[in-house]
């Protein structure tokens, strides 16, 4: 129990878009959810763009209705623990050094992250435009995630969030 | 009228710094701001740095007053038909593919998208200061938008908004 | 005084969490920062991944404890002084087009900037995950910062601000 949510009369509200899809800031956008959810601050995260590959399960490899689709999904391998860092890549050793370092330093991995938030509470919302656009369906997503929604649902939610992140 | 609207004494505001000159990120922009507009949420879109560049008419190809200034407009084409994918951009495929898979799911072009939401009442502000560094004039800038403000501005409004937002 | 601030029976506040270390990034969180800071909103910079590379000591070339952190800290030379541009960087005649662009036209330095926020009360606080990560200790970093914090501690600061930004 922290003191954002004690002797507050509402609970308080987070709405993180998750748009990135690149792996620190997945770990980012997952550290603040788990922890927020934690504090029992209501924290949806509305999924978007390339932020939605993190979210196809880990063992898809391919997904998507036509050669675009297919294409894409090839080149941005999608599953939570496939995620690139946005620089000093260096064909995968950056990823490596850097779950080295967290494992040294304590810190979860992004798919432990990402269990531990939904343990929480925290809803994950898929925007069902980017759904559409790279031929992903229901059973390409991880389980627990709520109905696709559009860019209104999530307008209305963040409008009356506390805070309001673009990750 | 939403619910988000309804009901409530007075309108909810949005305010989305618009830093970013990419593809995807003008897209999150523009769909975020037309649908926030015909939501009656009232919306300000502060336009700086590489946003400022998808402000500029699509038919200008050099702006600026010096030649640093045109170099950098140079590499980075100017005007909101002429983004780019900030990966995979594979010499144009990338782009190109995603207009195709919008196309076929009815998602509106930046372009279109843009002009919805200037119609709905969005207001783009562009930042004085970006202008200055590129050496841009209000008559390289598209129609319509409101005279260009600083960060005091920006930072009054953000300070006043139910939900803000750094794309 | 400013319309945000006067009038108000308490102060407003802003929260922005620094996660990039690049040098556009960079800049527009130091400006928004020392302008708020300014305008007698309560500042609070969040220093995060990428973006605690920025306040490291400009003198300090390799930080960290093991090969891999020094790697890191190597290639991805740390200080206010060092940043690179997102794109367009050319072996560095990006940042410096950018440098002169910005003394022409009066724009402060981000070194400058900096101290700026520092001396109008902004507050930065060094993520204590980050720290461990990159094994950075209190003296690799700048004068005058706040205690290394949590996401927790992070969290409750924005649920109670005015306006978030994650840059």
């Amino acid at each position: 129990m922290t003191a954002a949510a004690a002797g507050a009369d509402k609970p308080k509200k987070l709405v993180i878009i998750d748009y990135s899809g690149e792996l620190e800031k997945t770990w980012a956008t997952l550290i603040l959810a788990s922890t927020a959810g934690a504090m029992e601050i209501e924290t949806t995260v509305f999924v978007t763009f390339w932020g939605l590959q993190t979210f196809v399960k880990d063992r898809k490899r391919i997904t998507g209705q036509n050669w675009m689709q297919k294409m894409m999904s090839f080149m941005q391998r999608p599953g939570v623990s496939h995620r690139k860092l946005s620089k000093m890549n260096f064909m995968g050793m950056g990823p490596w050094m850097m779950f080295q370092l967290a494992k040294r330093y304590n810190v979860a991995k992004p798919k432990d992250l990402l269990e531990m938030a939904q343990a929480v509470g925290v809803q994950f919302l898929p925007c069902q435009m980017t759904m559409d656009m790279f031929g992903l369906k229901r059973e390409d997503l991880i389980d627990g995630m709520g109905e696709p929604v559009g860019a209104a649902t999530a307008l209305q939610l963040m409008t009356e969030a506390d805070s309001t992140l673009f990750i």
